[in-house]
């Protein structure tokens, strides 16, 4: 079904090329069968179950929203408190790529600084203390959230013993674990070491399971693991239909989203996109390194980041679509490289044989 | 493709049977061929191009988004100043059905008292000018705007003459104009008099074409006709993509709207699908007639109010799908029922037979 | 120190002539000696006190805020969850004349028809039922509080039982009850029934005590009286002063504020003020009816309020400042006098000399 | 009037001590006298004439507002687009000190690195030609104004050079100048070389001159001193006072704020109580350095920051009221020592008199 001639060799992001055909053919199979609207439709409901089984959490409180951006801020806004703010590493989406978004629902972003993504958890807990002991501190933004993304926006993973520090700095400060997860998959699919999702339903407040970058039109699946609460930290938003209806986020044909989700957790499709990806992104980083090409720093999902100078640069970009990461300096240019559902081996081959022309 | 069975009677929204096969077979027909994101795709552009030719502005500034509410609420938030508030029929979307998403942007709604659905020009002029007469009209919300559903949420349409007269309304009072076209396609399909897609263009200061309810899996094309603005109020809002970000609505595939719409303004299918529902709500409400059922007012869209007794509402709820409008009172029903484009001459018949059975 | 000489009699409202001689003092008596800021001096801590021991609770959480809109607002807003709004009469403060500071914070005002500037309890349960009941209700503003104003806007008084039916219907729907006494010392100086403030402490989860039209400079006093919650109704929004902060409406002075309250509170300054008032606007109606004006309703505070043709009202303002309360209609004049701390006997009688002449 | 008796040496902040006697007397002279209310009274007239003419700009709008943070988050909110954010140093008031203010009017501070306090403007221009330069600006948040305190949070003045750099990067820019002039009496009182008024009118889109922290017991004026704007920038915002009331920031009786700048304004009386604050600071240096503290930094204004260790605190602490920072760091105290209105040459030499016991 889908185009590939590689005339195009798309590797400039993970959300080019509409969905993966067993997302399509679900919506072809079931279109035109009559459903009730706004997520209450019975493909919704199958998908949701699927979604618990896979982590684990019969209880848990799954929705279906549109876009990662609006899924960071109806999380944010509706799970911290007016005074409390969210901190994030100084790199993360919330902070820089989402036009403010956090702070139009009114709240701070609290930055740390960050290590190729990563935030580390002795910084978080240091902010955390330097917070408590100010004696202005009823006069500032109190950090109610730790805000992580999981892979980073570099491709990276934190660790699992960083992962459990910082869950117990939540712990120790009640502020709640949201783990942005639109490219999930992608970890999940790692041949390094990574959290199941079972694992990371224990550890996070709530967290989303990202279906734009994974073969999806459009969606992402919000999970509230343990929505009673187990604490104040952990309870899922109330009335979250209303919320979201609020938001604007709300989608009448909620089968659109209830269809792709299922479809993705039938089979085990989610975890293979990922692992395909990633596997293919380490043979994509082969050839650019064989290619005389310089990591800008490891990864082990499927966005892959390399510096090179104007000259490697301007070869790279007559060979395939890739997105220069920021503006360059010094004439350095930091270039990321991304794989997806419908990335190929022949598409590779072809980037290699491109770059040796 | 659709299951046409008539087990079930679907008749109570038109939007719970995923797309038009005509839109559905251009998603798979594009689907795998890489596109840039956030609405650079080739599809969105010749849509915007076709919409602006269906409207006669070529300069028009068109926009797609996920659904109704986010686009009512991105409208009048970008639009309105923030000491406005909007004017709406009582009975308006945003004024009732839209969980305060108009509040929650930080307007106040002004409602006018509705007569089936429409305002009286009348008596928003009396509202405006009373405003401004009141001597503490600076402690007050300033009428910024008039939104106004066409089709209405019961289905009617304003006459031309209405449409006209809140226009010079609106430029007397400096407000914008701003149509909530959800259900547009039932409007321009209507057998009774309504503007032409060019006549509202030039009437609105913006509106949008509604695809959730007319034959897509989701989306609205937003159209500030006249960007530039003839004066302050005609103007398109600054810096739109990045505003669409902040309120959470920028879809990464901005593709899955554009291909949709592409297909919609194709060979006038838009129109089409609209006309034929319309022809087919006569039908069906031909049919209550026949059984005894008493329209709650006339409409000429796909939209259609019967008001009933106990016994009459439980005789139709067991032979379809219908949607009870609001709390029934003193032992009166109002229900909906309505036709979209998978409403079929044979689901009209089967209806009458089991209301004969 | 005020200057009585009637050359202007201002009837127009009750904040036009500085401070209550005993709150000047107390300022020009505490100036100079040095204060922590923010609330925490010791004048404010006396004040609480003080209103604890009036109010009798001694467990309430009181803060001051500098102005009436501003306590609405944020009361509302720290006490309404995000998907509620506020149930008011429509001619409530927060309804109409606050600029929709209300809907700036986020939160839709739903309003009662009011009668004589209160709401029906029959009516209020009415709009509750009618919600629950509706099955959209999902995607509408939930009824989170009650907001009513004592007195009302026009000056009239609800019945205890009419307050106790309206606790009751807040109980039953986990409504919060906010009573905004931004005029309360007048509804406490009335010779007509009305609750004590003890009473009103019992009956509200909060309520305003209004320094700005009772003698103070500026300043309102915010009482949630059981700060702890029965239940989750009646809890005190938490950190309070971070809050009032971030809505711009912390004090560095906190002493302005505290001083001021701690003098109203004084040997009984603040109901003698209230009564002395009331007093002489029974005087003040006696005089206008005397001269032929007509109640426009019954009130049994500082406000009055007349209705009267043209003639009568260019007569009226010829011999005092009195206030027009809305447009004219019909050659109808609806005007407002308004009595208060520095009202005398000699202004009623010079008005009724003028209104002889 | 002031009990100057030292026994508690208030050097900890400069808003402890109540009103200046000059503005008390005013308060107290023009007391009883009706006034019209929300700024229509003849001492705010009379005020906004004289700091017109004190600037040298007789059409400024000025405006009269409680408190500090409700001035900069009013004028940052009214001033910015939705899109846009403002840059500040991040040690800036509105970055650190203002429980979120700013970002809870949905705006994002933009943080620049502070060099005691102040900006570099080369800093200031790399942030915006970057942003300019990202290929993803449009997802991000513009920085739409530039806002910078004079003097800084530190005491520190930039010099005229950097602040005209700034000026013409905000022109180059298309962003706003908005000086937070909290304690500007204190700038303009320094022994250093600073800017006149005029020339501030001349820099700045908005500034607001201070009362709160010199002298009254509350009180900013905010002033745009080219109202009309000469470019889109330094227009001021429309309908100020409905949107001073929506953030629910309008006083009903204007007077208190109109008398005490009046008064402030009176016979150079505002320049008068900076200037002599500014000379006591500098004694007050004199004597901690010859008692061996050592500054922490270099400032000409009324603060004055010294690093000490626990032992130097302690002895520090003992002889005065005086602020500690931020949470002492390796044993290192940093701690502000302030004069205002009611400092004393008595209190210096009564502190130089402790710490030699």
């Amino acid at each position: 079904m889908s185009d590939t001639t590689p005339r195009t060799l798309a590797f400039h992001n993970d959300y080019h090329a509409g969905a993966h055909p067993a997302v399509l053919n679900a919506l072809v199979r079931t279109n035109g069968i009559p459903q009730d609207g706004y997520g209450d439709d019975e493909y919704s409901a199958s998908a949701r179950e699927k979604i618990r089984a896979a982590i684990g959490q019969p209880q848990a409180d799954v929705s279906f929203l549109v876009g990662g951006t609006q899924t960071n801020q109806l999380v944010i806004d509706t799970m911290l408190n007016a005074w409390e703010g969210v901190i994030s590493a100084d790199t993360g989406h919330v902070s820089v790529h989402e036009a403010g978004a956090i702070e139009f629902s009114q709240h701070k972003v609290l930055t740390i600084a960050s290590h190729d993504g990563l935030m580390n958890p002795d910084d978080i807990r240091a902010f955390v203390e330097a917070f408590y002991a100010d004696p202005n501190h009823e006069h500032m933004v109190f950090p109610g959230m730790v805000y992580l993304s999981y892979p980073s926006e570099f491709g990276t993973l934190y660790s699992k013993g960083d992962l459990e520090a910082i869950r117990s700095i939540c712990d120790e400060y009640h502020m709640r674990l949201f783990v942005d997860g639109a490219r999930l998959g992608y970890a999940l699919g790692s041949s390094a070491p990574h959290l199941s999702l079972p694992e990371l339903a224990k550890l996070a407040d709530a967290f989303y399971i990202g279906g734009t970058k994974l073969g999806a039109l459009c969606g992402e699946a919000v999970v509230f693991p343990n929505p009673a609460g187990s604490g104040l930290c952990a309870q899922a938003p109330q009335h979250l239909t209303t919320q979201i209806k609020q938001h604007g986020a709300l989608l009448a044909q909620g089968r659109l989203l209830g269809v792709q989700f299922d479809a993705l957790f039938t089979d085990g499709l989610y975890e293979e996109i990922g692992q395909k990806a990633d596997a293919l992104a380490e043979q994509l980083t082969d050839v650019l390194l064989r290619h005389g090409y310089e990591r800008y720093l490891a990864s082990s999902t499927n966005q892959q980041f390399f510096v090179m100078n104007e000259q490697q640069y301007e070869r790279l970009t007559r060979a395939a679509q890739v997105a220069l990461w920021e503006p360059p300096r010094d004439g350095q240019y930091i270039v990321r490289l991304v794989t997806s559902w419908d990335t190929t081996r022949e598409m590779i081959d072809e980037l290699d044989a491109r770059l040796n022309a």
